[in-house]
């Protein structure tokens, strides 16, 4: 069949600058002021270059069509709303999440070096990307970082139960070493909703684990998808996760949590309230910073070079395969496979802005 | 058979005043200051009554085997080595890991009432029983706790691995309600190996998920435990966690983590240097306390009312459990099996005190 060939031709690669170029565009031509579509530009291909498939342009047109729609604030007024010497709550006022969480990052970062170690809740922001993008940005500063966030649909039961009242809540923390940085960034279910959405478009069946039925059987069948409920790591554990994570970022914050919760895939018009948490922790307030740093390195290798299973070609570190794909992808460009090509030209023409890569 | 019926007969109840004073008697023999074998006593009991039974007085005689071996110091001069605005590091002095993290609780609860939050590591301490024991304590401040800590013992391998590099690094959050506290203490492990011993002890057939074989197939038999690796949740996402934790926990805190790990159950004469970590955030620094208790008590309640699987009696909420059996067992007694009673008899002789409950 046609479709099918077309969908399963090697993508095209694109470069990040061009990339990049086209996501400020496409938000400067919905209002976007300059900087804040910069930010986003620079953060969402950093998802796509790190492999992050899910979260970075491919996003693009859900975020235009919220903005449309009014559900996201264009210019807001990004700032802190109450402040402690070892904490902050940043108001996102609705704006674009990446630009919202910039901000909270740096304020946990500046509060950081005093204090030594920084809580800062987020309220009122909006889908920010991948984890992994926040708790990252403490590690030049010689910090470590840790993310909550609450998702922004629901597709988890409580462990028992069938009614979707969690999201799949992910964490991230990241540690600095000289030779190599740790970081992890993960959801709370075996499997995040973006690749379940990614098997459903090609029509793959789904791995067994990844879903249940409303009687707590495997969900294999694409097309039931829609029925199906995320399976939480560990079971009952998975969804104590996805609960604390979610208190943490969204019930301390006065944001969105439970069934408050907005399903940012179905509807263009609301505001999602969106939660996250980031934290900033001085490893110099803790002791010598190159001894930290060296201390990780050694563990890193201990883990590299422990003995793998049969059949196991290598041991990875959090963070290392993003990486891998990173330096592969700044040097060869993001595939950009042809629905996704399609919707992003589609996306051109309605906002009257130059085609992606041209 | 004689030995089997005993075993299976149903364990005698004894009150925690009992056992408390048990403990601290026990303690006091091998030269800890009446407050400190108090502290412990009443830690111990606690995890007794919440249904922690491989945290509670079972660990006694380890405790005192450890002690007199010189592993761990009686009398530690437990204090604050550096700190900060927003954070602190304890130095337990290879103190009791009870005493060390009652000293690190208090730590954080105050720094957090005037930071609005505080991160406490601790290095130099000891097993210092279930980790929701210090994630509770900020809760009667309204605040949030959250508490990490490097396991005293590597039962997991790096995903895909064999080498036995990593604990089961267990994470408690706890978090207040007017009518609920939810408070999710957890292994990073499918199952802890504490329970492991116990289905070895009694002979019971490993449940299948719980440990896996050198190969990666399930290992099953109690008799073949000791070659077996216990599977992580979510099997990277679990390897993830207990690695991150362990360097928030452990390396950050400049304590054993990795290879450094000493094993407290085969070793009775070198110390830990177990590492900690415990977070209180006040809520008052983030919004209205009662608004918070609020929500959480309309998440618990929309978690326990919602739909149930066919055949799933009850969806319970983290802590729910725990706190049915601490009022059962606060009412009835703790029950003590049979073998656990003769290893206490036998401690009471050699320590020429009281046997339990005379």
């Amino acid at each position: 069949m046609k479709a099918d060939a077309a969908t399963s031709a090697p993508p095209q690669r694109l470069p990040a600058a061009q990339l990049k170029r086209f996501i400020a565009d496409s938000l400067l031509a919905v209002g976007l002021p300059a900087k804040d579509a910069a930010t986003c530009a620079e953060l969402m291909v950093r998802a796509d270059l790190h492999g992050a498939d899910g979260h970075g342009i491919f996003r693009l047109p859900q975020y235009v069509r919220r903005i449309k729609g009014g559900a996201v604030n264009v210019k807001p007024k990004v700032k802190v709303a109450r402040e402690a010497a070892g904490m902050a709550l940043v108001d996102g006022d609705n704006g674009m999440g990446h630009v919202v969480m910039s901000f909270a990052a740096k304020t946990a970062i500046a509060k950081a070096k005093t204090a030594g170690a920084a809580w800062v809740g987020v309220h009122r922001s909006n889908h920010a990307g991948p984890a992994s993008l926040y708790a990252a940005m403490p590690l030049a500063h010689d910090m470590i970082g840790l993310y909550l966030a609450v998702g922004n649909a629901n597709h988890m039961a409580p462990w028992g139960g069938i009614d979707l009242l969690l999201s799949t809540n992910p964490i991230a923390v990241g540690a600095p070493g000289n030779e190599t940085n740790i970081v992890l960034d993960m959801a709370t279910t075996v499997a995040a909703y973006g690749k379940v959405k990614t098997a459903v478009q090609r029509g793959e069946t789904l791995p067994e684990g990844w879903m249940i039925d409303h009687q707590g059987r495997p969900l294999t069948d694409p097309k039931r998808a829609e029925e199906g409920l995320l399976v939480p790591i560990g079971g009952y554990k998975g969804y104590g996760l996805a609960l604390v994570f979610g208190l943490l970022a969204g019930t301390l914050n006065g944001a969105a949590m439970g069934s408050e919760t907005v399903d940012f895939n179905a509807d263009d018009v609301t505001p999602t309230n969106t939660g996250h948490a980031i934290v900033a922790i001085s490893i110099a307030a803790f002791g010598d910073v190159d001894e930290f740093k060296r201390r990780v390195d050694k563990l890193a290798r201990e883990i590299r070079r422990s003995k793998p299973m049969p059949g196991v070609a290598r041991i990875w570190l959090p963070g290392e395969q993003s990486r891998a794909k990173f330096e592969e992808r700044s040097k060869l460009g993001v595939p950009i496979p042809q629905p996704l090509r399609a919707g992003l030209d589609k996306l051109a023409r309605e906002l009257k802005i130059k085609a992606l890569g041209t």
